[in-house]
């Protein structure tokens, strides 16, 4: 595999996945909810075709009642909707060098959404599971080839993430049926994790005995130090601010420029390990508190403001969140296979007086 | 302007755009309507905030009764909807070296969807035309700085282009109020032409006496052969083919997959010029005839399909289009601003024997 060695030089295969795996532009993050069309995607292989009237999920493996559902079958079932903040893990990995090439996402891996389903620990329950079982294993709809391995795309969750009451299977989002790129008809939703987790087009879920070894699972989604190190996996969200595009941009450079005197930098910030409880304001360095509002949800992004002060001319502008597990954004972040950059968000300005 | 010279080196600038000016997988190529979150996206600036109850459109300039018209008098007008094939006028740039650095679109920037709108003829007849005035100009509330100039999005048309039964003030898209990124509360609709004359979150129509020199008419949007050319304008969409990817992918590199034997290969095409006549499937240089679909609209692409034969191996899978006014894609095109590069698409597939 080619490893592009620079933070401003991307490859033919780098730019071909950006274009199709969708980034979230910042100026959604004004609102709790993201519209559909503006919500990140990464699809790992194509966007299956799948047809809702004879799609059915299989539950089995090592339970005492395999069940196959409909999605009639689901949609009569207890429903329950609950906004997320969705993250992809390789979010950032753009920003490292030398850095796999893979997804070179910078910062617009993201997004909110109200998604709707039917808690997935109910129809567990049903199926029963056997002495023995130690963790579920979801497939989906999607197949292709990654690090040599033919594969329809798979992720396990242990007994006890898998009972979380507001894991979902998912069928709906803002209010209205799956769009197919979002993993219609149905797809997994676990509230906190890095996206990987929330398998799209869900076709089985598998009930087994010995730890998940699959290539999404003990391969990828790894925190590597080297090559050789086989790594932690990645598991829950790190917390992250990022700030609504202050000003005005150019095209196509996207350099910004915002009226000199004070400002108000707003955003949003969120973690999957505990509740956000601070976020900072950076200008050239110097830091102050920002003013937090309520989040619309356990799991969701929380609204965030500060004013500065902006003499004419260049400056940075940072922001920089902290969670109740006492989590903060590093300065730096580099691991084998990009994962998990939550490095402190840097947005150079220029500062005009008495210009609009 | 740092000018990359490479076909599979892009620059952080170009890869920014792309994950903010998202493409359409081409695997929406299979439906005749693209889903609202898989269209295709292109934002010079920042995506605007705009109250829609507060919003009015002025149209004004050299006409009898200037008006002020809010969403309400808008959706009281007569209502039409057509199917509308928008691309963008810089698709294929990235295939090109040297190139400008700017959205370097690789085949992506494509979609169709239903919009509805009221018939643009019907408000302009209502303002009414002062004798001499030679166009319309339409700005949008998306505001930044390009070429140097700051600006808001602005572009004209003549009054027969105007005129046309089709072109629509477009308030729903896929029969849903427009989402943020495509132009809420209202934008233009101008089927048959590339996408940026379809100004999104359009604030004026403004009727002059002189023909509009703004930024986006007379310096951008021009097929230049050299800096100094002062170009043609960029009007009408080019005829195109492009082709549902076939079998399955790798990631992240993407080369594709599918069973040897008989294959169907399948796909769309269009032209903003004159309905598309033929489409040709080629495997390795030899070309043979594609069957055509009835085209959704006027102004949507057209489905067709071809079966080829693949023996095991490496192959080169195309297509192309040619329309009732002769027009067929070439095999390369190139110009300063990377514009209209209607190249026909090269697919490298490996086929294998009795794998799946």
């Amino acid at each position: 595999m080619d490893v592009p060695q620079s933070p401003d030089r991307f490859s033919l295969v780098e730019l071909q996945n950006a274009f199709r795996n969708r980034g979230m532009p910042l100026e959604a993050l004004r609102s709790d909810i993201t519209p559909t069309g503006l919500h990140y995607l990464l699809v790992h292989f194509d966007i299956p075709e799948v047809d809702a009237d004879s799609w059915r999920l299989r539950i089995d493996g090592h339970v005492d009642t395999p069940l196959s559902l409909s999605l009639a079958d689901l949609l009569a079932r207890p429903s329950r909707s609950v906004p997320v903040t969705l993250e992809c893990a390789g979010n950032g990995r753009g920003r490292m060098a030398p850095r796999a090439e893979s997804q070179p996402w910078l910062l617009e891996a993201i997004g909110t959404a109200d998604w709707t389903g039917t808690p997935l620990r109910g129809v567990l329950a049903e199926a029963g599971l056997r002495d023995g079982a130690v963790e579920w294993v979801f497939t989906g709809a999607d197949h292709g080839m990654q690090g040599g391995v033919e594969q329809d795309y798979q992720r396990a969750l242990t007994l006890a993430e898998a009972d979380g009451e507001d894991v979902l299977l998912a069928y709906a989002m803002n209010g209205r049926p799956l769009e197919p790129q979002h993993g219609a008809p149905v797809r997994l939703l676990v509230p906190g994790w890095y996206g990987m987790t929330s398998v799209k087009w869900l076709t089985r879920i598998e009930a087994v005995t010995e730890p998940f070894g699959g290539y999404q699972q003990a391969e990828a989604y790894r925190y590597q130090s080297d090559p050789e190190d086989p790594g932690e996996p990645v598991t829950r969200i790190r917390v992250r601010a990022l700030m609504v595009p202050p000003g005005f941009p150019d095209f196509p450079d996207r350099q910004r420029y915002v009226d000199a005197g004070p400002v108000t930098i707003r955003g949003r910030a969120w973690s999957g390990q505990a509740p956000v409880v601070r976020v900072e304001v950076g200008v050239d360095g110097q830091w102050c508190e920002a003013r937090l509002e309520a989040a619309p949800g356990r799991y969701a992004w929380r609204a965030w403001s500060g004013e500065v002060d902006l003499a004419p001319g260049p400056h940075v502008l940072a922001c920089r969140a902290t969670d109740a597990a006492g989590n903060t954004q590093p300065e730096e972040v580099w691991n084998v296979q990009g994962m998990g950059n939550n490095a402190v968000q840097q947005v150079p300005v220029l500062a005009r007086s008495g210009v609009r």
